[in-house]
């Protein structure tokens, strides 16, 4: 597995069932969304610009952006119609070598911020990717487990030391356009 | 990361988060459960009476056997006594070589019925473990994130094809015995 043939077989619309798990407070968040990854052209502007406001090597090369879009809806309020979050972010790979290597994201998972994350994917194809934010380290990992359907999970930490602070694991099902 | 490090660092009492996510129907179901994991002597009858119902070499021998009990509380109906859901099962370790084994369950995980799984451990450290059952193929995999936190997911497939049927992702934090 590379991060080329990851963001292809990624590219789509997935349907997505999430749980959070609170772990100081025992509580669980379960979110249905809608997400969406698409390619973006490597010489726009936007993918440009992020590269450049990124520490990287400026002659680094991207052969896969990509963007995500999601739309959740939370079960906590349902009859809150200001209760449905979404958004989108734009995502560059610069491959290290085939297996490892980092992603510079216009918006992080955890926290609001631009985010440059390392990523890495062992022998079976799963991929793992670390993020450090100001206050936090996120650890997500995706991995396959058909062509159609993809489990996620992530780890949020405090940055200062090593205490958990909450879990979650999506699994997603690509969305056919059978109309 | 191989068996015996593995069994040794997952003793001890848990209180574990599971979320369910039935793929077809969309629908969660969390659960709060108290897991308990203890050694086993390898010795006893129990375990070699399992080691001889298996198809494995009579031979076969195993230096970490351990028992799994849990009771779980849904979430679905609260008020229901009946609604809460308890076990335990022995399991047997047949290391292959350091990262690759079998392992022998008195009851199986998806169904109740006894099972031989292979396990292997990812260079990570990651725990995968395979279990065809008659109706079912149940793929779960086990990661420690901390010492004290371990995160544990299922995918349960058809047999026949390639369907997946339900996921489910544990989150389980070590009960320290302040006491």
């Amino acid at each position: 597995m590379n991060i080329e043939t990851f963001v292809q077989q990624s590219e789509g619309k997935w349907r997505s069932m999430r749980s959070g798990h609170s772990l100081a407070f025992q509580q669980f968040e379960d979110v249905l969304s809608e997400v969406e990854i698409k390619n973006v052209d490597p010489s726009s502007s936007s993918i440009q610009e992020l590269i450049e406001s990124s520490n990287l090597d400026s002659k680094a090369t991207t052969t896969c952006p990509f963007q995500m879009e999601w739309k959740a809806e939370s079960d906590w309020e349902p009859d809150d119609p200001s209760d449905v979050t979404s958004g989108s972010c734009l995502l560059v790979p610069i491959a290290i070598n085939e297996t490892e290597g980092k992603i510079i994201r216009s918006v992080g998972y955890a926290e609001s911020e631009f985010a440059v994350s390392d990523y890495q994917f062992l022998e079976d194809g799963t991929f793992l990717l670390k993020t450090q934010y100001e206050q936090s380290i996120a650890e997500e990992r995706i991995w396959f487990v058909s062509e159609n359907v993809r489990c996620r999970s992530s780890v949020l930490r405090t940055s200062a030391g090593s205490g958990i602070l909450q879990t979650s694991f999506a699994s997603e099902v690509r969305r056919l356009n059978i109309q």
